[in-house]
């Protein structure tokens, strides 16, 4: 592959950013991977930007070498979304974590893209507003939007192309743009926003977001539910979302996940197949939403029904939820994790999980389930040894199967991680004809191929 | 202007389609307006597809002689969209009228983009789910998804833009694509669902559609509220956004528009700035609403609060609401609609609306008001008289200052309208350089320019 990297474009960096333009080793390094198995590839150096037009600046730079741009928010991508797979320049945007404006009377916050999840909630703290996105790790805002991620919340909140409501980016030649604009609706012209939001930075780099928020809830509750089977977990679901119970909540761990959490986080719940669930709202909605779910619970056999009343309790059952990834991981000495991430039509959920189930004990491999299974969502915290071969094929091929089923069932082959370089060959099947289109909007848009480059859209013939 | 409409064109499109290709003048005189006041432009002639296959035929055939195609659905357009500037070949989808599938597990319905909103309430009669989004006009459903419609529900239920899971489409160059997946949720590539929603028809034809569904609400309440202001009305409506109340409409008539329904459906509301509302949900959730937002009301001086329990005048309401522009044309014999359409961030709705009522009596024009306040978004139903040039361009200057307001307010030109002709000279002022991006995405998927050509993007210097 034609090397895009030289002293030219590192020069031209250090006089625009003097010492925030780096290629040591250890930085490069710590920037070439994500939270997942994929093999550390570094860039050729980072930068560290301090706003939109310093964004800009870099990427004229680039621009001129051809040289490979990867935008970088907190590293927590799963799908190697920051492999500098052409080496490059990877925009570190740590820096810009500005909190610009929180609009109450509009409802909205505007945050630079380096601004992270757990920032935004430090900073709405007695607000009187929320804002319910975010998924499982402290990721940046940027980077969520990139990915399209949604989270635990998404059951009623939707996704992050539901909750931004303008863009400010700079594209691949280096002008700056600000996409649709802070009215709640629009119908002037192309959708930038939904267009770069998932774009996993191959089209741009969302440099400020105009986030919406919601109201704090007036109350919060939260439960525990087993059941003797995950098909009657994952159908008491089903019905809650059929029956249009706007739970916050509603998230399945599987006997497996069950044992890991219990072991990571000391807690003592049955190892059961399990609904983990929330509700939000005033008190006396939140009465009528949990007389239903509690009926509906009790049709599908439930073993237990606990209550986490307090403040603290609640607090720590979500925290080992957020935790099931890391506790999957320390199931095993040397782990290494590969999650997967399928999404299929609600009817279908049931029967893709039990199939799964099936396929993982034939398979032989460490797999605990838990899923945002109000949406249709799930992932295997597959755990593999980093250095055997043969595990590591047969969690590939195990991968391989479960997205094959999901396909099959009108689903997607991501839900929420995104496609990165781990799911590009599933495009095409996903997609058929309409790949050509995403690679004739990415050729029109980026005709160097400089923005993050060999993510999202496989190679095809063109 | 270069013609691109010749003999062979309209040959082969007989020869593929038989008597449901026409030249006709009252037929073509037909599709060359919609409801607004832009003077009639024919296509030179009319197709009638029956599926998918054949529009994508008929675009194949139109893209060998780089003619022109406007999409057509029920031609309720007040923005222009369907005028043939460069004349061409209307694609009329009325005779795709096919509901493919009700999925009630799943809540979705899939449909022909030429089935029409009237068609699937009918369709979803006693199935216990509602599709909630639709304009005061029966238009079809790829018209609605192509314009990024909402209406009085928006409030509750978003745009065309969140209830949409996945569209068919035929592109420029006739190929066919699916885009999205039937899951609720997907991270998988460019999101070519939002591109082709609000894109006018200028990107590909939208020839089926899959359609959110939402549970149908357990209780539904109407109430009307006057108010001494339109500015205490206005800010009823804003209170109950920000304190996060899910009402299900909440629509604005200021007085000259309760003049209008009044006469035109024979009513008795008193002809003051009023709030029609809708509560759904179920008899627990709406009473809690209900006692807050009366608390609301009071607080801004409501005079009257008159609830409409019957089904009976409860759909006479929303009925009188429906007809307020054909109310307000009615005021005035020969009179002509041309409907305004900005939205502001709402806590710039009051002042955008008071400011708007000073400048419609200095300008002496008849313009009742009506919004969908609780998204920041209103109309002016302008009436004018069709051949009196001097108020016609009161009228234009009028809307001119309006969204110059509502831009400045950082607002839109648009809330739900679209572009069309109508709001062309607006496109560069809202967007700016991003603009710019909107041409290279047009020119890279439509390079002959055949898809609707003249709408949505003005002609810029590139």
């Amino acid at each position: 592959m034609e090397k895009r990297f030289n002293q030219s474009v590192f020069e031209e960096l250090k006089s625009l950013l003097q010492d925030r333009v780096t290629s040591e080793t250890n930085i490069r390094n710590e920037h070439g991977v994500g939270f997942s198995y994929h093999a550390c590839t570094p860039p050729d150096c980072v930068v560290f930007p301090l706003n939109t037009q310093e964004v800009s600046e870099i990427v004229k730079i680039c621009a001129r070498y051809s040289t490979p741009i990867i935008p970088f928010g907190a590293g927590t991508s799963v799908e190697g979304h920051i492999l500098a797979l052409e080496g490059g320049v990877c925009i570190d945007l740590s820096k810009m974590n500005q909190i610009i404006e929180i609009s109450a009377d509009d409802m909205y916050v505007t945050v630079e893209s380096g601004v992270t999840r757990n920032q935004i909630d430090e900073a709405l703290e007695g607000s009187g507003f929320c804002f319910p996105i975010g998924p499982g790790v402290n990721a940046t805002l940027g980077g969520m939007a990139s990915t399209r991620a949604s989270g635990t919340n998404a059951v009623r909140y939707g996704t992050m192309k539901d909750n931004v409501l303008t863009l400010k980016a700079v594209l691949p030649n280096g002008e700056i743009i600000q996409t649709g604009s802070k009215a709640k609706k629009s119908s002037a012209g192309y959708d930038l926003t939904r267009l770069l939001i998932g774009a996993e930075g191959t089209l741009g780099i969302i440099t400020e977001l105009t986030l919406k928020l919601h109201s704090y809830p007036e109350a919060i509750y939260a439960a525990v539910c087993s059941f003797p089977s995950v098909e009657l977990a994952v159908n008491t679901a089903i019905k809650t979302i059929q029956r249009g119970i706007p739970i916050s909540k509603i998230e399945l761990l599987d006997d497996a996940m069950m044992r890991a959490i219990n072991l990571y986080s000391a807690l003592g719940y049955a190892e059961k197949p399990t609904l983990f669930l929330e509700f939000a709202g005033s008190e006396i909605e939140l009465k009528e939403q949990i007389k239903k779910v509690e009926e509906i619970t009790q049709q599908h056999e439930v073993l237990e029904f606990l209550w986490e009343t307090s403040e603290e309790n609640r607090k720590k059952l979500w925290r080992a939820r957020t935790d099931a990834a890391p506790a999957s991981v320390a199931l095993r000495e040397g782990g290494k994790l590969m999650s997967t991430d399928v999404c299929v039509p609600i009817s279908k959920l049931a029967k893709c999980i039990v199939d799964t189930q099936i396929d993982i004990k034939e398979s032989n491999i460490l797999a605990p389930i838990l899923g945002h299974v109000g949406d249709g969502n799930f992932h295997l915290t597959i755990v593999v040894s980093a250095d055997d071969a043969d595990e590591f094929e047969r969690a590939k091929a195990l991968n391989e199967r479960l997205v094959t089923r999901a396909l099959e069932m009108g689903g997607t082959c991501t839900g929420e991680h995104g496609i990165g370089v781990g799911k590009l060959h599933y495009m095409k099947a996903e997609h058929g004809e309409a790949l050509n289109l995403m690679w004739t909007i990415k050729k029109a848009i980026d005709p160097q191929n400089i923005m993050n480059p060999g993510k999202l859209l496989p190679k095809i013939n063109h």
